[in-house]
């Protein structure tokens, strides 16, 4: 092993996705680089909100309100109050604090700066030494079908609280998007590819769907390693395993893996779901099990370095449990 | 008399506009229309701000803060204060409730709302039952030739605090600029046509010089009056005195009606500036004195009182100092 810091690519959505991120970006070892997801964004009353990427960037800056796993700690809500009062439609919180970042990329946007450099300066501007790059500048849009018709993830996830079933997920605007350089660049050049415990279908699709991104990825020939965002057939956080039962899948870290198939070469399940590795072997993806709930700092710092270590020497580090 | 409540025009700026309104709106005899100043309107972080509307509003619904004078009470600046942590420039105060306003009208004027029904609808949802209307929907800025170089007003006013000296006035956008058909009709329709105590040039001049505004007012034959800005030639706020000396203008109550000349019939000053009577007399500008401070809300009523009553029988009531 050289002494040179390893480039490790995060594919990354919602909560889960920030979890992970925190965990290794306290790691001085490597050099983090996040590809995060841009299918949740929206426009709210004009103004452009990317609630994945903001939610990586409150969290890695410590902004984030922890009780929420979203949002900014110590917000308020007197934007939206007065936005209420003017009739308009507020189901998507909005804090003020978050407001001030919505006004500021969606006045960059307007002047015709591309969201990647917005990113890139919103980061900075928040002391995150990690990078976080988009998978594409244009605009694509997760959709949900429902019984209530097509609906904006936001529509999906917040105002209807995910319960409506889902029949079927698209992602508009995929036809005339292009990937941008800087993640077509980080793919080409990582030593390692982890896709964090988000939800394939809504937080990691969006990303592999731009064109260009999945071939990119499949030609490198790095370890890639997924999380299952499934802990004894449940979520963690989110729709994930609503969205696999409405979709006919099966609802598990076995349809994880399979979901993921060839893209991966290992997955990390958590302790509790190792009677499921079996079944997964089956499928030519290798497994580990490990504690992958994440629910403290130092959980999420422990997985890391056990992930870490995992990709350098192809087996869990002593005294982890599997 | 008839029974019939009398159709009140005010010509209004800034805060001693929406003082002089507010004595006005509790006023159950009269039919109350301001005509407000669009002059200060600006961009901030891409949304459009109105603040002598704004203020006008906040005011009438007792959103005001009270001891700015502006501004909305019980607000706070978590926006700001991330915009500012993204390196926006954030001289101008804006609230995060006022963000929301400034938001919402942003959104309707990119959909292509005009700005008076804009207005109009914000008005209405803060409960205002006096008609707030525009003097044109296009854009008329107001702009200061100093030192620094030509500054928008809110650049002159707040970020420079009055400072510079000023040696020209222009309000950009005139040429194309059309008048409002609510501002053509009220103005033929009224029955006392005021000017409140608000900075001529900066505040009253803007509405007056729209295209068409000045004609109108000229034409109709009803009561004109103007509550004098300076006591004892200082204004009660804002720069008006500095702006008038600046100009090489008479910096008190005779400069002020010189500036308005026959557009006026009638100016009512302070008790205080008495000894200005006879002079202001020889412009052909009728002249009566009263305690016109306006520092409380019994105070506000009173002057509208007095002012109502004047308009009708050509002299202040019994009891009215002059």
């Amino acid at each position: 092993m050289t002494n040179k810091p390893l480039n490790v690519l995060l594919l990354a959505g919602g909560v889960g996705g920030a979890k992970m991120a925190e965990g290794l970006q306290s790691n001085s070892n490597i050099v983090l680089t996040i590809l995060g997801n841009i299918g949740d964004d929206d426009s709210f009353h004009g103004l452009w909100v990317s609630p994945d990427i903001d939610t990586m960037i409150y969290t890695l800056s410590e902004e984030i309100n922890r009780k929420q796993g979203w949002g900014v700690r110590e917000d308020d809500y007197k934007a939206l109050s007065f936005l209420s009062k003017l009739g308009a439609d507020t189901w998507m919180s909005l804090g003020d604090k978050d407001f001030g970042l919505h006004i500021y990329r969606t006045e960059r946007l307007r002047r015709g700066d591309r969201a990647s450099d917005i990113t890139k300066d919103i980061a900075k501007a928040f002391g995150i030494e990690a990078r976080i790059i988009l998978p594409s500048d244009d605009i694509v849009q997760t959709k949900v079908l429902t019984d209530k018709g097509w609906l904006t993830f936001q529509e999906y996830f917040v105002k209807e609280r995910c319960d409506p079933e889902v029949k079927e997920i698209k992602f508009e605007g995929l036809e005339v998007a292009k990937p941008t350089y800087e993640a077509l660049d980080a793919i080409s050049t990582a030593d390692i590819i982890l896709i964090a415990p988000s939800n394939p279908f809504v937080s990691i699709s969006p990303i592999l769907k731009i064109p260009g991104i999945l071939e990119a990825l499949k030609e490198t020939s790095v370890k890639k390693l997924a999380v299952s965002p499934l802990i004894n057939g449940k979520a963690v956080k989110g729709p994930a395993e609503k969205i696999m039962t409405s979709l006919g899948m099966q609802a598990d870290a076995i349809g994880i893996a399979s979901f993921y198939g060839d893209l991966i070469d290992t997955i990390i399940i958590d302790n509790v779901d190792s009677e499921l590795s079996p079944k997964i072997r089956t499928l030519g993806i290798e497994v580990f099990c490990t504690d992958i709930l994440m629910s403290n700092s130092s959980e999420k710092k422990r997985l890391a370095e056990e992930i870490l270590f995992l990709a350098k020497n192809n087996n869990l580090p002593e005294g982890a449990e599997r």
